[in-house]
């Protein structure tokens, strides 16, 4: 077996992507620090057992990176516009990031309003579509001499959306394919592809797309795959917090978020419809690890221009402890949402890789960890404690060693 | 076996131990709900295995509690004093908590320099101030008719101290107490009555008692005990963020703490000998659950009165993420000492008595999840993290289960 | 001249009234600290010249209070429920806080929509109502004595509307009261009687009063008044900060406010209307002050339920410096939204009395430093800077002194 | 009268004067917007009178910067290496920066000691040194042909010292130069040479240069002055916030401030005895404003290297209203402080410019406002209320008004 490993992404132009490209290619240059990913020995390994004790990863270096997009012309474009890693570290490589540009990406105006972009696929139907992404994803592979690809969902967040019978069995998925159905959304179409492809996937965005139709998908076609939405900034403190409170048997009364952040992603949550498909997706978090109903537990986003990609995220607790008596904390995280996505994704692509090579297939739960809504199939919990999820991770990275 | 189970406590009308006291005759009036403990099935079960799952304790109901102290003439008075819990709650229970008178204490200036009171044991030497403290618990026995006391030392913090020869060999200590030596602190003469006895010991104090001559003893005997110093406050909050920032591979570059704190506890600590105590106590936590030297890492603690028992803890952690990229979290914990310290005492006096009823003796690092230092033999590496201090409890309760 | 002064309070009952009608009597009997007012020559005197060098007040102890009000049966239990003074302390004035009873209300449901209460006024129509009013008023006089009263508005924000042309004229005005026109708020109704008693008027909520009809008659009467919206906790800051960053020219580039409470102004700010009317009396402020539009400011206001009337202000200002360089301040303002206003409207209440006594008429624009809304003629500027303001006050009370 | 002026910096290396001169430049070349000045009529120009309508300066084209420092080889490696302005900005004027080279300074290791450098001049006694001042100052105004020149202290603090007798006559002040005095600080000896050839003088640095030697001279011989102690960050904060609690008779009962940095000044203070002389400058202010003694009121100062010159500064406040209710505001500033001292150098420079063509001599207290501890004489009290500063400078502004 090759290590090159290939990973496809739906908005390689954005900021996560960008991002995780270009910090990758920066990482294989040696001018940043490893850091930010399990999957890597890090120049400080930490104590205990770690997934990288049991399991075989490609390097860095041996990872490739191509896209679909709207918008920009190549990815040192759409880094420089989006502004999170320094301009100075990103003309070290320049010309590679420049080489990168985007195929022409599949998109609905319907299901992302506030999103532009001209790089827009021509197709008569919905099938033009999926042989334009499996053209792409051809061509991407004999290009590079790949053998293996996976694919990540990284395109802004589509509108929240019902379940429609459409999206119920595969066959009905089929017809829908067949006949334009709106209720599939770009983000399903892309899915569909990978599935058919045997790509793994990854959904890193609270787009609706493991639907019953593609989960059967998946399954029948052995292809492993993951989502949804990356546990980055104010859910993953979320996530230790009240695993802390919770180890100390302290009763959260109520949990007050706020966000607020100035780069595309908040532009494209301050529409209302798009904001209702992350909110719900940050809902069921907190009761879920402390094992009560948080009654007065709040989460606002808000687009606030002056501070670009970086992001605020303001968190007020209202706890009561022993004797009934009330405290609060607050907390106050300066980060940058795009530099603590973009590692995850890397750790995403190398652990699907693993566990296609090791037969799995359909939902990887052992990887919840990532994901502010971890997938399960219909009537299952998700298992959202931080510490948990690492235990989860751990056990399989165990039972699969290669080492 | 009866269920009642006596508690004596070092420095009985402190703000932990009156907070403790109250609240748990409070739980047992029905007055607050039953908080912050994992030894008691709340009313908020959490999810996952549980403690309680597999042991069974005595009731709050039938925790007896005596002990000793300099000042306060009684346990409500003390209550009062140190305005914890609302003096309406404590009012309900006002004549059980008048009738906590305590026993004179064994008190050396020269290890608390800010303490102060009056009820001071008279006796000629040190073997006659043992004497006092085992004719203190055999009377509190037979007075309640109890065939199992937990001793608990909440006492204020002694100074720091080497280890000298006298600490090193049990021999070498019964020498010391034959002459007085002053190397022996208070804290150690309470432990060694502790063991002799057969009452399980538990130092939430950060003071020093886990010498090696008073370790040999209790494994000679038999007896099981824990330590040391309660983790509440922002040592908490560290243990469990620390863990956070591990998982995700986060680089802690630096993290600055304060607090500030207007009790006993906070001018106690003003003295710089006994901060030096609680600071290294503090320091190791950090590196440990991380894996690295986190090199800009600071604890100051400050005495600022309009406070009173409530404590504020600030941290800030300047971190470095995915791309060499600086972020910074900052955190306001409003707390109350005593509150989040309190429940601790409880499940480490029902853990430590069913730690000698299975058997066990000697240091029990099954109960490192309530301390920030941990008791460990020489040349042991103590376990920080806050999940997997958890963990070693939950195993053990596993191992050991009644149900 | 006799020194007993009525204050007659719309929204008796409320949580700003009844902390500002408790808290004057426990002042009157020694109970608590003369703070919060600059008419009131306090344990402290401030450096520099005062108001109460110039000019002299009735005594706290020469207040006497009534009004109407929606719900509750006496200001007892109204202050108990609202939860600002300690129960211990309102116990203590139990007896004298039970005798005030509220006078019915009158009420239209349309313009407050999350108010309840049964204590509604029953009249035929609108001028049956000021009968009640003028009733409730001359009665109140006649029983305790009074030769001068001064109204107070308290009541819940009415939601926003627009200038009608009934509000245009006072004859307008008063064909509008025999039609009963729906445009005529309630608060409009009160501050007509007050014109015609000759009560000195201070509207401290943000509901429109200021319009030209009653700006008119109170001129042609000689009556003085003043508002609008008690400038208290955030708006307090703001406009204190905002000349900080005038006196250094450094550039506000962005302004993010969240407040979140959970009394009943909450709640009923938690009606998009009533927010309306609260969020446009914020906006002009910062502006104003610094002398350029602050492009990027925002302020949200939320209903959060642990925290009663106890209110959180937070804040980020995003600012620029020399040679451009980005600084951010933030901060946590953990407030009592009653106990900073209720001392304004003693303040007001005293202030407004001198000003009828030197025969002042009209807008009172030296009162500007109490309100978040200065009342102005139309086409006039606003005063916002907390420091200018000040001046403008202590310039008037040297103009008009007593001493 | 040409406009040319002429600054010479005591510390022209350090990271306040180099940030001042790189930004003047910057400023001068269209790099950067003219923030942070009172003295430069800005982009936006505040609302209300400003003393750019009334006096007349010269542009910051027309500054002309030299100076001594014991490091780095010119302005441009003292820019990077503080590393305040970005690299990018920095390197448009890196030529005329490098042509900056500091003169051999005047350096006492007893006086300041965390500093190093090698740039010491050699002279054989203190009247030698004086020469080399004259005569680096002499050389300076003929280059660059300028009739006028302002000298300013932006060397690091140096050690706390009492006033002896060789600083209270002029007579014994020369003397004690003839004697080579140890308790002649070098800041001494540069304040004796401006006095000496009338160039008008800043103490922008906490040490002492105002003994009644030295402020006797320069009233005889005509020079003007102002000091000490740049009011930048958290004094700033303080002094703004007083002024608002002071006009809300708001009780001051605590306030606990802390700041932490990395820069050389950070590592300077961490010396105790130049901390103390920093402390007690921050001590007196709050007092002042608030007209009363603050009982609980501490500030702190670390060094913590992750933060470089960014300096973080946080502050508690506790506070108690009407009805004596406790509240609390807790403050973040981020900020820089060469960025916030920089340009108030800049506004002092040109003041005392004007000052000097206006015949003012000895202390100039309208420009208190630009200090921590501005300079009196002895028995006077200092105003510290930031907007009480500001009055005065505006009514100085207008009685000398050129306009």
């Amino acid at each position: 077996m090759q290590n090159k490993l290939g990973v496809v992404v739906i908005g390689v132009n954005g900021a996560v992507s960008s991002t995780l490209i270009a910090g990758a290619r920066l990482m294989a240059a040696g001018h940043v620090p490893r850091l930010g990913m399990l999957t890597e020995p890090g120049e400080n390994p930490a104590p205990g057992e770690q997934v990288t004790d049991f399991l075989s990863f490609p390097k860095v270096e041996e990872l490739v990176f191509g896209g679909w997009d709207l918008a920009f012309k190549n990815v040192y474009e759409a880094a420089r516009h989006h502004n999170v890693l320094p301009a100075a570290q990103l003309d070290k490589i320049k010309g590679e990031l420049e080489a990168m540009k985007p195929w022409p990406a599949v998109f609905s105006g319907e299901y992302a309003e506030n999103c532009k972009g001209e790089n827009v696929v021509t197709a008569k139907d919905f099938r033009g579509e999926l042989d334009h992404i499996i053209g792409c994803i051809e061509k991407f592979k004999k290009d590079h001499g790949l053998d293996r690809v996976v694919m990540v969902n990284l395109a802004s967040t589509e509108r929240w959306m019902e379940l429609a019978d459409v999206h119920k069995t595969l066959s009905a998925f089929e017809k829908g394919l067949d006949a334009n159905d709106p209720n599939i959304s770009p983000a399903m179409r892309y899915f569909y592809v990978a599935n058919k492809l045997g790509c793994p996937y990854v959904n890193f965005a609270p787009s609706l797309t493991n639907v019953p139709a593609l989960e059967e998908m998946a399954n029948e076609l052995g292809n492993p795959y993951a989502g949804m939405d990356g546990k980055t900034g104010q859910t993953l403190l979320k996530t230790a917090l009240a695993a802390m409170f919770k180890v100390r048997n302290i009763k959260v009364e109520g949990w007050y978020s706020v966000n607020f952040l100035g780069n595309n992603d908040g532009l494209v949550l301050d529409s209302p419809s798009s904001n209702k498909t992350k909110v719900l997706s940050k809902a069921a978090v907190l009761d879920s690890i402390v094992g009560y109903r948080v009654e007065n537990h709040q989460v606002h986003i808000h687009y606030y221009k002056p501070r670009g990609d970086a992001k605020e995220a303001w968190d007020n607790i209202d706890m009561v402890g022993f004797g009934g008596v009330p405290m609060q904390m607050k907390i106050n995280f300066l980060c940058q949402d795009s530099v603590l996505a973009a590692p995850l994704v890397i750790d995403l692509v190398r652990l699907l890789d693993v566990a296609k090579r090791k037969g799995e297939k359909g939902i990887q739960r052992q990887l919840s960890l990532y994901f502010k809504s971890p997938y399960t199939s219909p009537g299952e919990q998700a298992q959202h404690n931080l510490f948990d999820q690492e235990a989860l991770l751990l056990d399989w990275a165990k039972k699969h060693a290669d080492k």
